[in-house]
């Protein structure tokens, strides 16, 4: 394969040009950090997991007419994906409160909110992912009121068809984060699911024991990341159990 | 357990009085009809899949905040469930064509179709559950224009979530019919998903294969029904593979 030229690298994935004007190759890396990055790791087999898993939830969403910028999977590592306008904000979508929530409104983790709520934090490492308000989504055109409603609308779809998912292999879809982009059909702009939807931008926790399968893992040392996303993967029957262990592609950027 | 009313005995099951005012025990019957009861047979294990099944799933919209009749499983064949004035309507949603769509529109089985479609059916086993459109419903006065908009909304949002919750199994939910409800909250009307969410009311295809694991086998001779609810309930996790199998409780009524 000829040398790709590399579009952006962040902490968990590597964005190259894709074949074709419109289309980026996602590269899944094993890199995994929490808190603004100031704790980091790479977890072997990580991103071959999330590759995998972002395909299935992306591919079952593009099913139901929840448009994702999912085009098709590569290999181990990599997916071609529709390029998009990212919209500077993290979409978070919480059933039961857990992490920041619980913290800044002194809920207690697992409380069921009353509804699910929707928040929107900018999307900016240097300032720490500060939760915003639509006041200043707005004041500063991030995105337009229409945006909002879109995106919440979005959002709550992909809540429900997740909680579905998730439910029926006996875990409890705490909350989610997504990403949400804009792609243009001449004059038109309409708005897409970006980015990654896996263990590391969900929380997900066994009905049964409550046990945490996502990367709280990680971020609290609760014991091997990969074991906890191989679990997930394994109920839903994405891939074999020992798909990851296998050799890594040679990285040519 | 003292002798209760019956209020009500359908097709394929039981309604007699609840314990409290506003509340029905439902008890599923192995009955299993078809063509509007043109077809008929007693499929030994039915009644208890299908409690155990509609439990399962109107316990997962109970949780994502849609609101449903189910309140809680008495035993193998029965459970305790809020007593609403059923609109006389089948609520269908179809994401993929088969059975009557496929005959009235000419459209082979297993068409995706461009969009979900929510059609409404006149609940009337004398005239055959007729299709009728927005039009009918407003003039004879079944429900409102506020009723259907609420029940496309509840239907699309079961839609989502039940299409998640196959997929995460290997299954495709090709459609589904439900029937919706009015309880009363002082002066306010709420409407519930009621009556039953299962295989004997959905269309479910295995992803593979194509493998019909709904009432389809009964209705067009394809094998043994049971085998086939209780493959959807292992894949679920929601029974032991033989509790089918167990003795009917004594019927008292
Ligand atoms: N379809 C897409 N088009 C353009 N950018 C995307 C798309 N999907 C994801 N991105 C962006 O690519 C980056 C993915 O890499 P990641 O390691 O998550 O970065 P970060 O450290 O910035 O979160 C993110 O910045 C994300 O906003
Ligand atoms: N919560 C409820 N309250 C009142 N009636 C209900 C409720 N749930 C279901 N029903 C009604 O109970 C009956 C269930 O029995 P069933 O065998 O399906 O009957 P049918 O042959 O009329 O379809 C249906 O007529 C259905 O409309
Ligand atoms: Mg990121
Ligand atoms: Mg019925």
């Amino acid at each position: 394969m000829a040398r790709r030229k590399k579009i952006y690298e962040g902490k968990a994935k590597i964005l190259y040009e894709g074949p074709e004007p419109g289309t980026f190759v996602q590269y899944f890396k094993d890199d995994a950090t929490a808190y603004n990055a100031e704790k980091r790791d790479v977890i072997e087999g990580k991103g071959v997991l999330n590759n995998r898993l972002s395909e299935f939830f992306m591919t079952g969403l593009n099913h139901i007419g929840v448009p994702t910028h999912f085009l098709k999977r590569i290999n181990m590592r990599e997916q071609l994906i529709r390029s998009v306008e990212i919209i500077p904000l993290e979409v978070i979508v919480r059933n039961f409160a857990a992490g920041t929530i619980s913290k800044r409104l002194g809920l207690e983790e697992g409380t069921a909110l009353p509804r699910p709520i929707v928040e929107f934090c900018y999307k900016d490492d240097a300032l720490g992912d500060p939760l915003v308000s639509e006041e200043h989504i707005i004041a500063f055109g991030w995105a337009s009121q229409q945006d909002m409603d879109d995106m919440v609308a979005l959002a709550l779809r992909v809540n429900d068809y997740m909680s579905g998912l998730m439910y029926g292999v006996g875990i409890k879809l705490v909350d989610f984060k997504i990403e949400i982009g804009r792609v243009w059909e001449g004059d038109y702009q309409r708005l897409i699911i970006a980015d990654e939807i896996s263990p590391d931008s969900c929380r997900l926790w066994d009905i049964e024991t409550g046990q945490k399968l996502d990367k709280d893992v990680f971020r609290r040392d609760l014991g091997n990341l990969t074991d906890a996303y191989t679990e997930v993967a394994r109920r839903l029957g994405v891939m074999p159990a020992n798909a990851t262990h296998m050799p890594k592609p040679t990285l040519i950027n």
